[in-house]
């Protein structure tokens, strides 16, 4: 349906007929207008950019790269128009990317305030609370009271929605308190703010990181949390949906480093060039080959006892790899407690003691399966070797499992980096050596 | 300093000394003082809930478990002061969970708006939206203008942020339009709201599931979602902090599975019973053990070729696990993309078509590291070998990965079930039987 619609929107774009165009797009919200766009031509976008009125709404829902090859493409008076119409954070990450030149042009003709909005946002680094934050936040004075301060919302001509929490300043900027649109409508016309506004004040540092940011608005479900420097003057707020994103990307990131795959913000495996591809999955393989020589030294080592009892290979991938199956669970159910803040590293001890016990379990029931495996296909000594190897390696597995990622944020490294992959490649190494060493005791 | 608050804090209300207690929690956020809480002895808890004022917007921020052990151990009486004040969704939650003693003791006394509510809320199905829909939504008649809508909102007594985006209904309480606060304090007083209300509405149906809620909270960035039956009747609301904890839940699900751990909504590692632990893992720990015998028949099949050349098992492991890795990175790059809707299930080809590419440029890297190492530790013969198993296992690790989520979706199951660990038994076996056949063609 959706093809179709682009299709007929794109031909009625092409032929300039505005009231096809019109009934097209009638009633679209925006999100789903920026999605149409983009089966559209970069012809047919900017057409349907002239033609409606919301388009910096719509621009905020498209992709930045789309919205950068829009700005380039339009006439630089009518972008001037559009990026004064967008929300500040949105504005200042598009400005960041256009060419010198047309950053120059926007510059002399956007409003003194927004230029200077933008050479303030512009200023914070990556990840930073400020490199998300907006300008496009409320304040009133303590003084005012509920009337005066509805009369006051009434005249400001936003069109966002940021003025459910109004941020009470004094004439320096500093923050003093907060109050919502709620408690303005429902207190009485003379009440004045400073009477009723909240003092108890949760802020975000202006350098601070964007997830725990993020974290922190989804702690107190607040709507938006105000960015202050260290002496307490508001500089911007984050707002919920823009800390939903930074979730949503956060995750990603610990997704594919569960597997071994370099992170990349916004990288898109339908449409990211097959080099950029290559070389986030690269690297992880080859470091792990260096897991799996280990291996191959366990076996060379040990070549004697396999070549005496070549049953021993049946079982050597049954074996290690449950013990880097384990291992792997062991991990990810560690990295996603630490990325959920369920567990703190405080905890590790307790933690080890706990997972002892289940991979105790575990163990025991791999053990009992395998050696009724061992029995059949080897003899009675063949299955206890397979038994108290499986016992063995299931326990270290996790163990190895549990602690890598402590290990990892002891080295300043990122826990999530604890994979899948690079566990079970520390967990062969390691169940090969504990196989083959108990073989080679109790066979010989 | 948490700890050492709590300490304090427990004393105090042990001691009954409650203007210590006061100074203690002055100026304390709900969602911190429910942090706090869960550090205090029942007993504690107990006082502590009698004495604060905002006791329901504590109990909110508190696990169910916690809020469930509160509500079974203070006064009847006082439970149905307490669960009046929750927002209806946590109270029907609550609800649920109370002994069928005190559920009678609670229907009986709460009014009977909010009896219907429970028994409303609590008929929809887990994982509906139904089940997490609010009944916290204001409602106002097309009719009013601006002025007359500010009137009524000041008479609501609701203390909840709820307000902010307004639903405009018929008298059978038919959804006609949306309205936010924002646009009714910014209208001229005497503007009508059916002229200004938006009626291009996105909605929930109420049997639609969470996740589905979620995302179009997400894509949107809407405040709240309104929720309808099919006859596009009111029913509640879903908010986006609901969506919030919604995401993380699917998301914290989807991880546990990528390392084959079954999911359990809500299990914490650090305090779920062992026995719960072991069961939600031993289950795939024991199916992959087949996988991974695959892998040792595998083997047997070629065990002469084995013998004849012992130089191969050194390698096994590398090339096996190479496989197992590059798939592993593949199937997580599907599910990721797969949740975060970056990719649909049509894009299939399309997408094999590019994995392709990318598996040939790893395996072409990776059979020429394994060729050099195998013309060091055999001879030239053993290096050709390797390199070509080496690229043979990569690219079909690849196209396993890349392909397992979809086929799994194919068989109506979950494609986050495509974990790691499944893929990497998957992908030995077929690794190993590639290896060994090419050795025992080019070999013998």
């Amino acid at each position: 349906m959706t093809n179709l619609h682009a299709e007929q929107l794109e031909q009625a774009l092409q032929l300039h007929q505005s009231s096809t165009v019109r009934s097209l797009i009638d009633g679209i919200n925006p999100a789903d207008l920026a999605d149409l766009m983009q089966h559209l031509s970069l012809k047919a976008q900017l057409s349907l950019i002239e033609q409606i009125d919301s388009a910096a709404l719509v621009m905020e829902f498209l992709p930045l790269h789309s919205q950068h090859q829009i700005a380039e493409a339009m006439a630089p008076q009518q972008l001037v128009k559009l990026i004064s119409a967008m929300p500040s954070d949105d504005r200042t990450d598009l400005f960041k990317l256009l060419s010198p030149h047309l950053q120059r042009f926007v510059s002399l003709h956007i409003t003194e305030e927004k230029r200077a909005q933008i050479q303030t946002l512009a200023r914070y680094p990556e990840e930073s609370a400020g490199a998300i934050m907006s300008s496009d936040f409320v304040v009133l004075s303590p003084e005012l009271n509920m009337q005066q301060a509805i009369d006051e919302l009434r005249r400001m001509t936003t069109d966002r929605e940021t003025l459910y929490l109004i941020y009470i300043v004094d004439e320096l900027m500093k923050l003093l308190g907060v109050i919502s649109l709620r408690e303005i409508i429902q207190n009485p016309p003379e009440q004045k703010i400073k009477n009723v506004m909240r003092t108890d004040l949760v802020t975000g540092l202006v350098t601070e990181d964007q997830e725990s940011i993020a974290q922190k608005l989804s702690h107190y479900d607040f709507l938006a949390l105000p960015i202050v420097d260290d002496a307490q003057h508001l500089l911007g707020i984050v707002t919920y949906d823009d800390a939903m994103d930074v979730v949503q990307a956060e995750t990603t990131e610990d997704f594919l480093k569960s597997s071994a795959v370099a992170s990349s913000p916004g990288m898109s495996i339908k449409t990211a060039p097959i080099l950029l591809l290559y070389r986030k999955r690269v690297f992880w393989l080859v470091i792990l080959v260096f897991g799996s020589l280990l291996s191959g030294i366990g076996i060379a080592h040990y070549e004697d006892t396999i070549a005496a009892h070549i049953v021993l290979v049946f079982f050597l991938p049954l074996l290690v790899g449950s013990g880097g199956n384990a291992g792997s669970q062991s991990a990810t159910l560690m990295v996603r407690a630490l990325a959920t803040g369920d567990v703190q590293f405080k905890d590790w001890l307790h933690l080890l003691g706990r997972e002892s016990l289940v991979a105790l379990c575990l163990g025991g029931t791999m053990a009992f399966a395998v050696s009724i495996l061992g029995y059949y296909r080897g003899d009675m000594m063949v299955s206890v070797v397979l038994a108290l190897s499986m016992l063995g390696i299931v326990l270290m597995g996790c163990l190895i499992g549990m602690s890598l990622p402590f290990i990892l944020h002891r080295l300043k490294l990122d826990p999530a980096s604890a994979s899948a992959p690079l566990v079970t490649s520390i967990c062969d190494a390691t169940g090969v050596v504990v196989y083959l060493f108990i073989a080679s005791q109790l066979l010989l």
